[in-house]
């Protein structure tokens, strides 16, 4: 696979407008997610987890009871790429 | 069930003893566990997951890639309680 592209500050822009609730957070992207109730949270996770390991793209979450916290960002390019927002848009798929 | 009780000082200091690597912080207690990469790592919450839904009393837990952080307490409590402790124990038991 060729290594990812490290976005610039106006494809980081357009691309935000396509994954409501996430937001910019320096060269990351993050985003609260709610469900529930842990069963929910966790199943979302597990769904995730799957994705994120076919993809070897991972995302850093925090998770307590029905909340999930995610920032996604890819460590190889030391910033925000296409990976990332792909991620991000099934997660926002994935979640209810 | 009965609303757990907090545990008091020295019951937490002898407890602590049982449960190796993991450190008070403050009302709470916490281990870092350390992966050889996602899958076993996300293999570890989804059995601590299963267990934590089964009791009710579910961790604060952050992961990236190979690494999980987390964190027990009793909110009900207000505090620590042996339901940190039983759950600490379990999740040392499930790490290799």
């Amino acid at each position: 696979m060729p290594r990812p592209h490290r976005l610039a500050e106006p494809e980081i822009v357009a691309a935000l407008l396509r994954v409501p609730r996430w937001a910019r957070d320096g060269e990351k992207i993050r985003r609260e997610f709610e469900f529930s109730d842990f069963v929910q949270a966790f199943g979302f996770m597990s769904s995730v987890a799957l994705l994120a390991e076919a993809r070897n793209h991972h995302p850093e979450w925090f998770n307590v009871y029905n909340r999930v916290s995610v920032v996604l960002r890819t460590h190889d390019a030391d910033g925000i790429t296409e990976l990332d927002f792909a991620l991000a848009r099934r997660m926002n798929e994935l979640a209810p």
